[in-house]
């Protein structure tokens, strides 16, 4: 009989985030396997350290270097497109004998996740389950304390990576946003912001529920780029009796 | 010394989606607080109930019955001001009396709840910590094994009390979407997908995570309201290596 993969949300950082289920899947599958940089732990794996048992067999899917390719390169797009190949084949490898593997997702899986791509691969071969994780934005929002969505705002996710004219033109259609993905993006998406006349009232949170948390006004924010853990809260203004 | 004020996000309702953290806070806090309908357990206290010790004392916040009264009803909003300066001041009794008191929130505490109504009364006279929770959206697209956002997807969450127009128009906006706060708005949010030439791609979600759980295509959902623990997933289809 095949193992069954789960999908296993991290939540946004801190460890005590992860939920009952995730700490009680990782303790059993003997199959951990999960995304890094090459020649790093990876964050995923630094998340999950203290529920990771001496004894299981830990499976690192190590991204190819791509820097300097934009997104939608053909050369980006094959190295990505061979990379979740080869990983799908070395989690395919373990299902197939029979072992449950654990894919370690930062945040909640299904959200913008590198888990996803191998999912896709495997769930037509494979039982597949998927443990829902709390999101970057919601640790953010909770790191700063700060409310985001009220009674009928509607709340916008936007990747930073978005031209400019449609960050500044998205921003101004919803009650309440988040923007990730900023990067080497962040200074277009500050600009976006002041263009839209929302820089006011937006909040930077860098490494929200994590050591080395910060929450400050965008406004007050000089950097032209920001860290991988870092996103923009745009905090809803609806109804409130 | 006054006590601390955490509001502890629950998950979208499988007890097991409760953070660790969360979990360990139920548990220590000498007051649990939560919302419910009058006569009513409450959604919150039953998704959390094997976390709550034998000794604690539970203060249940029930709201007024507005039925029948649109949202933007001013006698809806006195009613609901009121429940929430009363839930405020038997909050403000335990802290200042030193009492910790975990106010439970379906979810997540930030994402369109209750809680943010007391908490905006208590944050400047009380220390106060929020703990995220899964949301609603996350667990419903664990259960429907549906990936909500690829690449450069942007996500809107829309509520299902707008306007007709408004939603058929935001749904055209957007690469993938969440509606939330169907009720009675079902059949005018199931027509505003068919008006959007969307319905194919959506799929309803009902009890995510909980017994009795539904998914299903949308376009084969043929009631005209839908019951509380219910929202619309329509999954991006962004850049896939």
């Amino acid at each position: 009989m095949s193992g069954r993969l789960y999908g296993v949300g991290l939540g946004p950082g801190d460890p005590e985030l992860l939920t009952v289920k995730a700490v009680r899947l990782i303790g059993a599958c003997p199959i951990i396997a999960y995304f890094a940089k090459a020649g790093r732990r990876g964050h995923a794996r630094t998340i999950a350290d203290r529920y990771i048992p001496a004894g299981a067999e830990e499976v690192p899917l190590y991204y190819p270097v791509t820097t300097e390719l934009p997104f939608d390169h053909p050369d980006y797009l094959k190295a990505l497109s061979g990379f979740y190949e080869a990983s799908t084949k070395a989690l395919a490898g373990h299902l197939e004998a029979g072992r449950d593997v654990a894919l370690l997702a930062e945040g909640d899986p299904l959200f913008y996740g590198s888990f996803m791509h191998l999912f896709l691969r495997l769930r037509d071969r494979f039982s597949c389950e998927i443990i829902p994780g709390v999101t970057g934005m919601a640790g953010c929002a909770a790191a700063a304390g700060a409310p985001l969505t009220w009674g009928d705002d509607v709340l916008s996710v936007l990747p930073g990576t978005l031209p400019f004219e449609a960050l500044v033109a998205r921003l101004k259609l919803c009650e309440a946003a988040v923007v990730m993905k900023l990067g080497r993006n962040f200074a277009k998406v500050r600009s976006a912001f002041s263009e839209a006349g929302l820089i006011e009232r937006a909040i930077y949170v860098e490494r929200g529920t994590m050591e080395g948390e910060r929450v400050t006004p965008l406004a007050e924010v000089g950097e032209a780029t920001s860290p991988y853990f870092s996103l923009i809260l745009l905090p809803g203004q609806g109804r409130r009796p």
